[in-house]
C-alpha cells in the first residue's frame, strides 16, 4: 500500500545536483562575497548571473547535453565559474592538470571529444600545441586574466567576451537524472594512458555536504583555494562554499609569504592541501609566520602526513584534518575525525600520530573496509595485517570513461578497490601502509615506505623524504631513501641510516640513501616511480 | 558517451536512508552517549545494539517490508530507538499523536493496517477502547517505563522482552529504493478523518542532513527533546542527532522548571518547540531562568511566534530561529535564515520582527514561492500582495496513503499547496498572514489574525492569545480576540480594543475580546476551530 497512489512527482522530487546550491546562495545571500582575487569581489549574487550568462552563451555555440568542456586553466575565478557554468549548460566539466605535457593534452581532448578550451594564458604555449596534436577541432576561449603577465591569447574570443554573449536572466534546468555526468576528471597515471573519472550531479551534491560536516564547517567559511580545482574537483569544495555561503580567495602561484599573507589579510577560516603545501608553510620565514591570531582549519590529503609535519602544524596554531581519498571518490571520503574525549588529554606527539591515520569514512560514504585482496573479507581490525582499502557508496565515480575493462577492475567485487595498502585499527580507523605498488618487500617481509619516511621527516635536518624499493639480489628488495635537507641543515648518509636504526626493525632501514630536491606532480605528490629510475646501482 | 558502461552498482551507489547515518555514529562514536533520560544514559553503540536486536525480533515476529509499526508513546528512548528499529526492519513507523481519542487511533490503526502497536503505560486506557474499536488485531507490547507511575500493562510482553527476543549482532539490510516509506504521520485534521502522510528515506535522509546545516549546528551537539516525534519525527533530529554525534535528552512531561533544569544539568545546546513553549519559559519563575551560563539554541516553529515572544526568549540569552513547515515537509523546510551583515546593527525589536518572518527554502528543499492560488503565478516580492506559499522538492512526503484525491489537491499544479497564506518580501523572505481558513474577510477587506495577535502579545498583560472571525450582518466578518492573561496581570475588554486601535488600522480592530485559557493541541497550536464555536453571537 505504500506504493501505491504514491509516485513522484514535480512537487515532490528533484534530481540532486550541486547546481541548486548556488541558485539558493544567489537567492538566500545575494551580497555575500563569494570570489576573492586581487581586485576582484564578486558576491554570489553576481556569481550566479555570470554564470547563467556563460550557460546562455554556451547553448547559443551549441553545447548539448553530454558535450564536453576542457580547461586548461588556472586555480581562478573563471575555474570556479566553469564548475557551475558548465554543468547548468548541460555539459560536463573536465578541469585539466595545467602541467601535463602537450602530447597528454591532446589525448585528453580527442578522448574527451572536446567542445570547447578554455585556456589560460599561461598555459598557452602547451595548450597550442595540444592543438596539433589532437583530432578534435574545439572552439577555443582565452582566460585573459590582466593581472597575469604573459603567455599569448590563441583562442577566438575570451572569457569576458563569451559572457557578454550570454543572458544573465536566461533560463536553465537542473539535470533531469541525478546520475547524470557533471565532471570528467583525468588521473595522472603513471604508466600508460590517463583514464577519465566520471563524477554524477548525485555524488557531487554529497559531496558537497559531506565535506562540510567532516570539517563541522559553519557558515560563511573564508575559504582558500590551495588544493587545485583540476583535482578532484578541488575535493568538491566549489560547491560546498555555495551550500555555506562562503568566500573563496584564488591565488594564481602557490608562495609560502602570499598564502600567510592572505590568511591574514582575508582572515582565511579554511583551507585545504598536501603536506607538501604544509610542509611549505612550516619551514616559511618566522616574520611571516606571526600574526595570525584568528583560528585556521587545515584539511590535508594526497599521501600520508608524517606526523612531525602535523605537530609542526599544529604548533604553528593551525587545526589539522587528515583526510583521505582519490581521484575515483571525489576526493576525500575519509577522514581521520578527532574524539575529543578519548584524545584532547593526549601529548602532541600522540596526537600527530594519531592523527597520521587515514581514518574512517565520510557521512555520505556508505561503508569502508580493509579487505584481503584475494578473498575480499575484512582483515581483523589488530593493526597489523595489512589489506587492501576498499570503498562504497555514492562517494565513488561512475566509472571511467569509455575504459569498461578498467572500470570492471575498479569495482570487482562490489567495492571500489583503491589499490592502497592498509592496517585495520581497534577502534576502526584504518592507517596505510603503502601503495600496493609502493610496498617493500625484503626477504620476504613487507616492508612499508611510509613508515621510514615518518622517522625520515622527524630528523631535525630532513625537509622532504621518499623512500622507494632498490633491486637486490640477495634480499629482493631493499629500502632506498630519497632525502632533501632544510635550507642550512646538513646530514651525511651514514648519519641519517644510523637514525633510522635507533627507531625501526633492522630489516627496514634503508641501504642508500639519495640527497638532492625530489620530483612532484602538480598536486604535491612525490613521484615514486620517477625515483625508482633514480636508483643507484 | 557518459551512459554507455558507466551504469549503477554496488561499489557506486547506495540507497539514501538515516539508517547509514546511525551504523555510522555506532562505528566512530561508540562511546558518545545517544540518549540520556532520568537514569538511564546509553551510548550510540548501545543505541544500535538495542536497535538491531529490535530489528531481529521484530523479524521473528514475522514483521515484513511494508508492515506498519506504530506507537503510542512519550517523547523518550522507546520512540527514539524505533526511529531506526521500526525501518531497519523493513517496516514503517507511525508514531501517533498520544493526545488523541480512543476512536481515532482506532481509525488509525486500521488504515495503517497496524502490525504491532507499541504502547505506554501513561496511555494503555485509550489505546485499551482503540484496541475494541479497531478490525485489525495487531501484537501489542508495552513500553514499562519504571519511572512512570500509572496506567497499566496491556500487552503481550513489554518492549524490553521484546529486544531480548533479538540478536543485536544479526544482520539488516538498507533500503534497496530510496523512495521506499520510512514513516507515516498522522495530521490531525480539524474536519474528517485524520490524513496519513508518508514519509520516504531519501527525504529523511536529507532532511536530516538539511536540519543541521539549517542550525549550523556543529557536532556533538546536546538535544533537548522537547517537540514530539510523532509531529514530523520531531522534525528528523532524531536522525540528525546520529549524522553529528549527538546527545539526545528526553523528558516526558513539558514543565518549565525541569526544563531549565535539564538545560543547565546536561548543558542543553539545542531544542526545537512551538512559540506556546517559549512563552512557558518566558514566564516561568526568575529562580528557574536564572544560572544558565552557555549559548542555547532555540528553533522554533508550528505558528508564527510573536516578536515579543522572540524577543522575551532573546532576552532571556537564547538564540531564537524561526522555521516553517508542515507535516508533508518533514517539519522545518522554510528557515529565516540571519543575515549577519543586514541585521546585526539594528535594534533588537526590529531583529525580532524580521525573525518572525517564515523565511526562505532551507538546503535541502529544492524551491519555495508565494503564489496565486489560481493562477499559478509568483505574486510580487513587495511584501503585501497575498499568494500562497508553495514548495517543491526533496523535503516534501510520497503523498497521503490510500487517498489519492487529497494526494492529487496537495499536488496540483506540480507544487505542494500548503494553503497557508503569505506574502514576499523584496529580500526574498515569506511571512505568513494566515491559514487560508483562518484570513478574516472583513468589510471585502482580508484581515490577517496574526497581525492582530502579534499587536495584543505585545500588551504587557497579555499571555496569550488567538484571533478568529465572527460572523457579522453588515461586515461578513469580524476579528473576534481571545485573551489569556498573565498570573496576577489584569486588563479589560475595553483597554485591550483601545491598545489595537492605538497599534492597527481601525477596520483591524477586534470588536469583542473573550477572556479565558485557550484550548491547545499536543504540540502546543491553538485550536482555533474549537475557539470558533466559542465566538460570542
Amino acid at each position: 500500500m505504500y506504493n501505491t497512489d504514491l509516485d513522484k512527482n514535480q512537487a515532490n522530487f528533484q534530481s540532486l545536483s550541486p547546481l541548486s546550491m548556488l541558485k539558493r546562495a544567489a537567492e538566500v545571500y545575494p551580497a555575500v562575497e563569494a570570489q576573492v582575487y586581487g581586485e576582484i569581489r564578486r558576491t554570489w549574487l553576481q556569481t550566479y548571473q555570470r554564470a547563467c550568462a556563460m550557460t546562455d552563451a554556451l547553448k547559443g555555440r551549441g553545447i548539448e547535453l553530454g558535450d564536453t568542456i576542457s580547461l586548461v586553466a588556472h586555480n581562478g575565478p573563471e575555474l570556479f565559474e566553469s564548475h557551475y557554468a558548465v554543468p547548468m549548460s548541460g555539459a560536463v566539466l573536465n578541469a585539466i592538470n595545467t602541467r601535463l605535457d602537450a602530447k597528454t593534452i591532446a589525448f585528453i581532448f580527442d578522448h574527451a571529444e572536446t567542445k570547447v578550451v578554455f585556456v589560460d594564458r599561461e598555459f598557452s604555449e602547451t595548450v597550442a600545441s595540444a592543438l596539433t596534436l589532437c583530432q578534435v577541432n574545439p572552439l577555443v576561449v582565452d582566460i585573459d586574466d590582466p593581472s597575469f603577465e604573459g603567455g599569448r591569447l590563441i583562442g577566438e574570443l575570451t572569457y569576458e567576451q563569451l559572457i557578454d554573449e550570454g543572458d544573465q536572466d536566461s533560463e536553465w534546468h537542473m539535470p533531469a537524472d541525478e546520475w547524470q555526468a557533471i565532471s570528467l576528471n583525468y588521473t595522472s597515471g603513471t604508466t600508460g594512458n590517463p583514464k577519465g573519472v566520471v563524477y554524477h550531479h548525485r555524488g557531487a551534491y554529497l559531496t558537497a555536504m559531506s565535506m562540510a560536516f567532516s570539517w563541522d564547517m559553519p557558515k560563511y567559511p573564508k575559504f582558500l583555494t590551495v588544493v587545485p580545482m583540476f583535482h578532484c574537483n578541488g575535493w568538491c569544495f566549489p560547491w560546498t562554499t555555495a551550500l555555506m555561503a562562503g568566500t573563496n580567495i584564488f591565488i594564481r602561484h602557490l608562495k609560502p609569504e602570499v598564502l600567510l599573507k592572505l590568511i591574514k589579510q582575508e582572515q582565511v577560516t579554511h583551507f585545504g592541501g598536501a603536506p607538501i603545501v604544509l610542509n611549505m608553510l612550516n619551514n616559511a620565514n618566522e616574520k611571516d609566520k606571526t600574526g595570525i591570531t584568528h583560528q585556521v582549519k587545515v584539511m590535508t590529503a594526497g599521501a600520508a602526513p608524517p606526523a612531525a609535519v602535523i605537530e609542526a602544524m599544529e604548533k604553528l596554531g593551525f587545526d589539522v584534518t587528515h583526510v583521505y581519498g582519490l581521484t575515483e571518490t571525489y576526493g576525500a571520503c575519509v577522514i581521520c575525525e578527532w574524539q575529543p574525549n578519548l584524545w584532547d588529554h593526549l601529548p602532541k606527539s600522540e596526537q600527530a600520530a594519531l592523527k597520521s591515520r587515514q581514518g574512517v569514512r565520510s557521512p555520505a560514504q556508505e561503508d569502508h573496509s580493509v579487505m584481503d585482496a584475494e578473498s575480499m573479507r575484512p582483515v581483523p581490525k589488530n593493526g597489523e595485517t595489512i589489506g587492501e582499502i576498499c570503498l562504497r557508496g555514492n562517494m565513488v565515480m561512475k566509472g571511467y570513461l569509455k575504459n569498461p575493462s578498467a572500470t570492471a577492475d575498479a569495482f570487482a567485487g562490489g567495492w571500489f578497490r583503491t589499490g592502497d595498502l592498509a592496517v585495520w585499527h581497534a577502534d576502526g580507523y584504518m592507517e596505510i601502509k603503502d601503495r600496493a605498488k609502493d610496498i617493500i618487500i625484503s626477504g620476504g617481509e613487507n616492508i612499508s615506505s611510509i613508515e621510514i619516511e615518518s622517522v625520515l621527516y622527524s630528523h631535525p635536518a630532513v625537509f622532504e623524504a621518499a623512500v622507494v624499493a632498490r633491486p637486490d639480489e640477495k634480499w629482493g628488495e631493499t629500502p632506498c631513501a630519497f632525502v632533501s635537507l632544510k635550507p642550512d641543515a646538513q646530514a651525511t648518509e651514514v648519519e641519517l641510516i644510523e637514525y633510522c636504526r635507533d627507531n625501526m626493525a633492522r630489516f627496514k632501514v634503508p641501504k642508500h640513501v639519495v640527497f638532492g630536491s625530489l620530483p612532484k606532480t602538480a598536486t604535491g605528490k612525490i613521484q615514486k616511480f620517477v625515483l625508482r629510475k633514480m636508483v643507484p646501482v
